[in-house]
């Protein structure tokens, strides 16, 4: 039984700046389901509404309360326990974050940064945890696919200060239960009646099983052959989200109402 | 019975650009004992020459023959597996392996590059990992002591790559026993019989401790208090370099001849 979806974006949708075959029917087909949907993204290259202006031109019709991310849990989470961020994100990402009191900063913030990962800025991250700051971030993930192949995310980075300074970052995107939870919390649905679907399971598709939902894995973005091990038997794997919209479909039809 | 000694030189003899204190007289002290020394450092940010320079600029008399660098033994197995390197190096290393082929490279070198850990270098590394290249490090030191305050070495980074592609560096200066083997293979001195000194409980004392010698962990440098918990019992603490030779020079008169 199926009452809510959450989606990826970037390797689901779409690679770089192209739809992928199939995306824009197969979330039309979604959206007119009846099923209430989020697109629960890591990415943070980006604000929100760029993401929709990239979606919007892509051909992708998707309201902007339908798409939750991890940077907007990165500010909730700052607000809440009021702290003055040390970021390291990117340039573009800049806006979202320009709010917030920098001076004398008392935590340090990652996203994935891209150009922006230079030494200097990770050196003063490492000296700040050093003093005691919390180290946050909008994700673990490894790598994504963009449009000229595997490219480092944010993950590698977050490693790199953890293992210097002897920390632990605390994660606020996926794979962490809490941020699947709060995507769900906004369309009234249980864990065990919601499934996600992702191009990375580990983030995606582990951590949805993990948080309790069910994962659907697809072989597109970052998708690597050998990735369905990861995911065991508890996991689905769909061919691509057309595919994947087919499955939740059929599992809705199945259900007894 | 100690019949050979191994040194760290940054955070031992000096800090920066300046010399600690007492350090001038107990190299002088130690050179003069007739245990055969060697320098032993992953130092990677230039050559040996040029370290000789600064040395000497600081007013130790050192041999350059008793200097014995992680990017000496890199560029040896580079040689000897007929490798050609991707470098992700300190700029003024990059004469150190300006005589390598480095087109199509087959495998990665990470020194501590400092200001030229770049995002873009570090992705195209972590693709050539991803094609299977084996990652090579200097070391996997978590930092040094800088002129300003402690900085990111070369281990975060080696950390970072190896969690992005899932793979393991294979690190050829401290704490690999192979390098401290190495050293003690030019002075004729088996491990049993020679003693280290650092500053980086983790790779100088502990890695020596592994590789079979003793170790000494000087209270300078990068050293922070409660470091002596990772050494041990095994271990030895001295205030400083001087204490150090002192205890060197200690255990080598009370040993029977």
């Amino acid at each position: 039984m199926i009452k809510g979806v959450l989606l990826d974006l970037s390797g689901v949708l779409y690679v770089g700046d192209r739809a992928l075959p199939g995306a824009l029917a197969a979330v039309d087909k979604l959206e007119r389901s009846g099923l209430p949907v989020r697109f629960v993204t890591n990415s943070s290259r980006s604000t929100r509404s760029m993401i929709l202006e990239k979606l919007t031109r892509m051909g992708f019709a998707i309201p902007p309360e339908h798409i939750y991310t991890a940077p907007m849990a990165v500010r909730r989470y700052l607000r809440e326990h009021d702290l003055r961020p040390f970021l390291i994100i990117h340039p573009q990402l800049e806006a979202e974050f320009a709010d917030f009191h920098r001076q004398d900063p008392n935590v340090v913030v990652l996203g994935d940064a891209g150009p922006a990962f230079e030494y200097e800025s990770l050196n003063t991250a490492f000296r700040l945890l050093l003093k005691g700051a919390p180290l946050l971030s909008v994700g673990d993930n490894r790598y994504f696919m963009d449009h000229d192949g595997l490219s480092l995310d944010v993950g590698p980075f977050m490693a790199g200060l953890e293992y210097a300074a002897g920390t632990r970052a605390l994660v606020l995107g996926k794979p962490a239960a809490e941020f699947f939870h709060g995507a769900l919390a906004e369309i009234g649905c249980r864990p065990d009646e919601a499934v996600m679907i992702g191009d990375d399971a580990a983030s995606d598709v582990l951590g949805a099983l993990r948080a309790g939902l069910r994962g659907v894995l697809v072989r597109t973005g970052k998708y690597r052959p050998g990735d369905e091990q990861m995911i065991a038997a508890q996991g689905v794997v769909a061919e691509d989200i057309g595919a994947a919209v087919e499955w939740i479909c059929q599992k809705k039809r199945q259900a007894p109402e």
